[in-house]
């Protein structure tokens, strides 16, 4: 088995090195824009080879997309307009829907499976890739009817070497529940840190009092922008909806604290601890 | 040296097993509201013995405070209207301006010492105390100028003892930098989780979703409201300010995604990552 990992950044990467470990393939080519992360790639033995992306397309068994959503969709077009009829390709981006869309009605389209692994760290490029980053987590496989079965096949073989679960889901379902999950949590951590930054002149005092909770809550904060600005202009819609609902929320949370309402303030917060219950 | 915790929850039952295995003191007392919560904290070896207010103040050296800062106010005065001269007393709130306003007059002012261990977890009660909770963290002490220098010693020696580093502020200027960076961490999780509970219906997804980055960043949406609603009465000002800032970044980012501004959405998730040269 060939495998192309076209994009070899902290997801193509961690994917490069526990299917590598795994021995689920014998080869594994990398493209990449910059010069400079395909030299680390290599250095950091993520991948066997560079090339160009015409060679990898030319080589590959299995074509692995991890490059930002907006890049995605022409790539991915590209790469459809030129593989052969035993190549699978897949991809690994956050939104789904507006690629899904962009390729409905390529006559190769059923080689391609739309998939979203659920994991990731805040850090990015090939040096940030680490051993086991998807494990134990859920991989979301979308509009799996539209795929080919011995690609869709493939596709579920290489995240359960991953050790992903897989979940499948209609591509516009996935973004809702993307939008409405993960999106927010990654939008209210950047306005968290660009508050603080605003606010609190005194650095020394951020870095003191982060262990009061900041920390963890701001860690998306670092994530990359190059990597998130196309996702919420995808996925625009549901993440509008989301964005209000949080700001009209905020909003109330002020309004109680503004009017001394303790305890409507307390039961807010007990509705809130319902998280509890969901998530373990 | 005999200690008498007031308030045996995750802080005060945290702070008593590290002064026992440290050989900190011969003796903890705890005096608790809560009839289980006593049994459980005797249950679990975090005191020696439940005792009465009175009597915990009549037999100790060091009297810890870790009660929520709304009854702290009370418990404090009550407190200084009995001490002994060589008796000292301390808290662990999250806030310390309202606290030392309140009890400024008082002629065993100087018997007080106010402190606030940055340090938790999103639990609560006896059975959420573990050991090492405070350890390499950092604590901070108020007007440290208004207590006695043996007080502020004994104190500090606590700290020392439960591992933390010491920083000394302004009662107010606490509350503003808490406020700024601490509890608008909390808010913003707390507002999280009643979003994703409103919007999204389906469970199941949250579950499936939360590796997302969901997970980590609404953890604080867990935490007790009998701690936080007083926390956030007493620290009204300064919230009232970051929650304005908050709310109208929150605003600005839902605009620059609405009018398709990835170049400025992009520029502004940049200029949040400037948190990872402060945090690391």
């Amino acid at each position: 088995m060939k495998v192309a990992i076209i994009g070899i950044g902290l997801i193509g990467g961690s994917a490069a090195k526990d299917l590598r470990s795994a021995g689920f393939c014998t080869d594994i080519t990398g493209v990449g824009r910059s010069a400079k992360n395909c030299a680390l790639a290599l250095e950091l033995g993520l991948v066997d080879r560079i090339v160009s992306k015409e060679d990898a397309i030319t080589e590959a068994d299995l074509i692995i997309l991890t490059v930002p959503v907006n890049i995605l969709i022409d790539e991915l077009l590209f790469i459809l307009d030129r593989i052969s009829p035993h190549q699978v390709v897949t991809d690994m981006g956050s939104t789904k829907g507006a690629i899904i869309d962009a390729i409905k009605d390529h006559p190769n389209r059923r080689q391609y499976v739309a998939s979203h692994p659920m994991a990731g760290t805040e850090n990015s490029g090939p040096a940030a890739a680490i051993d086991g980053l998807f494990r134990n987590k859920v991989c979301i496989i979308c509009d799996k009817e539209n795929s080919d079965s011995n690609a869709v096949e493939l596709v579920e073989r290489m995240y359960h070497t991953l050790g992903m679960r897989l979940k499948y889901m209609d591509a516009h379902q996935h973004d809702m529940h993307a939008a409405y999950i993960s999106h927010i949590s990654h939008i209210s951590s950047f306005v968290l840190a660009a508050t603080v930054l605003e606010k609190e002149k005194d650095e020394e005092a951020i870095l003191e009092m982060a262990g009061g909770g900041f920390e963890s809550t701001v860690r998306l904060a670092k994530s990359s922008p190059d990597m998130w600005a196309p996702i919420f202009h995808q996925n625009k819609q549901y993440l509008l909806e989301v964005m209000d609902t949080y700001i009209e929320k905020m909003y109330h949370f002020r309004n109680l604290i503004n009017k001394n309402k303790t305890e409507e303030l307390r039961q807010f917060m007990a509705d809130a601890n319902e998280i509890r219950k969901i998530l373990k």
